[in-house]
C-alpha cells in the first residue's frame, strides 16, 4: 500500500522543479519583461495540491508506463491550470487565490491577463519538448488531447460566465452537468487519465472509458469543491462563499431553487444578481441559510459520493497492465476527489 | 509583374475559407455554446488586409516552396492575430476595430477574454494539422516558432502596458526599439517570412537574417501604424487618435517628448496620463498640435521609411531559390508597409 499523500506530495515535487527550473524563464535584464516573469512564476510557486499532474503520472503507471515519460505532461497540465486560473479569477472577479491575493489584484490587470497569456504558451511549448523522450508522433497526440481540453475547458467557463452575465437561473441539474463536464471534468480528471494511458500505449476502448470514467469523476469533484466553498474551510485558501458573491451557478444553488418555495426563491436571485460589490455580508449569510434550510448541500454532497462511487466501480472493471499498486493509488485518489476539506 | 493588391486579396481569400468553414466551429446546440463559436468567428470574418498571411506564403515561395503547403500555417498567423487583437482591445478599452464595435463592446468582457482563449487554442489546432501535409517534425520545427513568436508578442505587450500602467514617460527611441521588435515584428514581418522560409526548407544562414531584415521592416510597419493613427483615416478602422487616448508610447511621442519645452512636455503628460474616459476631445487636439508643432510625425515616418528601405537592400542580396516574382512581390510588400494609407 502507497500512501496518498505522500506519492502526491512526491510527484508535485518533481513538477514543481521541472516548471520552476526549466519551463518558465527566470529573469530579463528588461525590466518590464523581469516583471513578467515574475508573474508567470506567481500563481506556480504557491502552495497547491497537484492533483492533476498527479493524476496523469499515476494513470500513466497504472497502465504499465514510466513515471518518468509522463512528468512534462504533468507539468504542462499544472501550466494550464494555472493560466486558466489567472484568467478565471480576472473574470469573476476573485480576491484570492490560494491563500494570498489573486494575480489581478497584486499587479494590473490587464497584466495579469497578458501574463495568462504567456503561460498558455509556456504550456504548448514543454508539450512541444515531449518530443525529445517520446518521439514526434507521440507528442503531437498528446497535444491533440490538449487541444480538445483547452475547447471544452473554455466552453464549459463560456456556458458558466453566460448564465452570470445573462442573470439566468431557470437552470437544472442537467444544464449544470453539461457545463460541469466542460468547464471541470476535461482539464481535472478525463484529461489527466487519457494522457496518463496515451504515454503508456494503453488501448483505444480504454481511452474511451476514461471519458466516461474522468465525467463522473470531475462532475463529483466540481460539486464537491462548491460544497467546500459554501463551507467556509481556511485550508481552502479562497474567500469563503466567493461562489455566492459571484454569482456562480453551483449544483447546490440548483438544487436549492428547484426545490424552495416562490418567495425565497425571488429573495435568493434577487441577491444573487447583484454585483460583487454590492452584496453585503448579511445577504451572503441570507442566501447561505436558505440554501441550507432546503438541504442543498447534503443533496449535492451525496450526488457526488454517488458519481465517485459509480467512477470507482468502472475504474476496477477496466484492465491494467500495469503495477496494482498505482491502480490501488488512483482508488484512493478518486475517494479523495470528495473527500478532502482542502 | 505581378499586382499586390490583387495577390494579397487572392491569398486572403484562401485563408479565409480555411479558417471560417475548417478550422473555426460552425454552431453547437448548447445556446451559450453557439454564442461563443459566433464571438471565436467574428473579428477573422471582419474586413482585413490579411498582411501576415500573405507574407508568410509570398516567403514560401519566394524560396522555393509552394503556396499550398503554407496555407494553413498562414491561417494559424490570422488565428494568432485575431485571438491577440481581442484580448489586446480589452487591455486597452479600445471602442473600434476594423471599423466595428471591438468585441468586449459588443459581449461581456470576461466572454471576450475567454473567446480570446478558445481562439488561441484553435491557433495550436491548426499547426497540429499541419502534420498530415508536412509530416509531424516539420509541423513541430513551425511550432517551435510559433512558441517563440507567442513569447516575444507577451512580453512586448507586457512592456507597453506596464508603461502606461506605471505612468512612465522617460522613455528613448531605443525603449521603443526593444517593444516594438517584441510586439510586432515578430508576429508581423520575422515570423511569417521565417515560417514561410522554414516550409521551403531554407538554409539556416537565411532564416538568422530574416530575423534582422523582419525587425526592421516590423518596426517600420508599426511606426507608419502610429502615424496612420494619429492621421485619422476612415479606411484605418479605429478611433482617430485612439492610441492617444490610450497612453500608448509610440515613437512620434518619444520623439515629441524629448525634442520639446520643459511647459509642453508637462502639459502632455499631464493630459495623456489620465485615464481613457477623462480625456476631452479638445485636449486630444491640444496633444496632436504639440506633436505637430516639434515636427515628431514626420521625424518617424522618416525613419519607418529608413528602416524599410534598408530591409530592402537586405532583402536583395538573400539567396533566393524560388520564383523571382515572390521576390519582387515581398519587395513590393515591403515598400506598401510604409506607403499604406490603411
Amino acid at each position: 500500500m502507497m500512501d496518498l499523500n505522500q506519492e502526491m506530495a512526491r510527484i508535485k515535487k518533481k513538477v514543481d522543479s521541472l516548471i520552476l527550473k526549466d519551463l518558465l524563464p527566470q529573469s530579463d535584464e528588461v525590466g518590464e519583461v523581469d516583471v513578467l516573469y515574475r508573474m508567470m512564476r506567481d500563481y506556480p510557486a504557491r502552495p497547491a495540491k497537484g492533483l492533476r499532474p498527479f493524476i496523469c503520472t499515476t494513470s500513466c503507471r497504472a497502465f504499465g508506463g514510466k513515471i518518468e515519460d509522463a512528468l512534462l505532461t504533468a507539468a504542462a497540465i499544472e501550466l494550464f491550470q494555472n493560466w486558466i486560473l489567472i484568467h478565471d479569477d480576472v473574470e469573476d472577479g476573485s480576491r484570492m487565490r490560494r491563500g494570498r491575493p489573486a494575480l489581478h489584484v497584486m499587479y494590473d490587470w490587464t497584466l495579469a491577463i497578458n501574463a495568462g497569456d504567456a503561460l498558455h504558451a509556456r504550456m504548448w511549448k514543454a508539450l512541444l519538448a515531449n518530443r525529445l523522450k517520446l518521439g514526434a508522433k507521440k507528442a503531437i497526440t498528446l497535444m491533440d488531447e490538449f487541444s480538445r481540453i483547452v475547447e471544452e475547458t473554455t466552453e464549459g467557463q463560456h456556458i458558466e460566465l453566460g448564465w452570470v452575465v445573462g442573470k439566468k437561473w431557470d437552470l437544472t441539474p442537467s444544464d449544470y452537468h453539461t457545463m460541469c463536464l466542460k468547464k471541470t471534468a476535461w482539464y481535472t480528471t478525463i484529461g489527466p487519465m487519457r494522457l496518463g494511458a496515451m504515454i503508456a500505449d494503453a488501448s483505444g476502448r480504454a481511452l474511451e472509458k476514461l471519458v466516461e470514467i474522468g465525467t463522473k469523476l470531475g462532475v463529483g469533484f466540481q460539486i464537491h469543491d462548491d460544497v467546500l466553498n459554501l463551507s467556509g474551510n481556511k485550508k481552502y485558501g479562497k474567500e469563503i462563499a466567493d461562489d455566492l458573491l459571484e454569482g456562480k451557478r453551483t449544483l447546490i444553488l440548483i438544487k436549492a431553487l428547484n426545490s424552495c418555495a416562490g418567495s425565497d426563491k425571488e429573495r435568493i436571485v434577487s441577491i444573487l444578481n447583484k454585483k460583487r460589490d454590492e452584496k453585503t455580508v448579511r445577504e451572503v449569510k441570507e442566501v447561505l441559510s436558505l440554501i441550507k434550510k432546503y438541504g442543498a448541500m447534503e443533496a449535492a454532497s451525496q450526488e457526488a459520493a454517488g458519481l465517485v462511487a459509480e467512477a470507482r466501480g468502472m475504474l476496477r472493471r477496466l484492465s491494467w497492465d500495469g503495477d496494482r499498486r498505482y491502480v490501488q493509488l488512483l482508488d484512493d485518489t478518486a475517494r479523495f476527489l470528495v473527500e478532502r476539506n482542502w
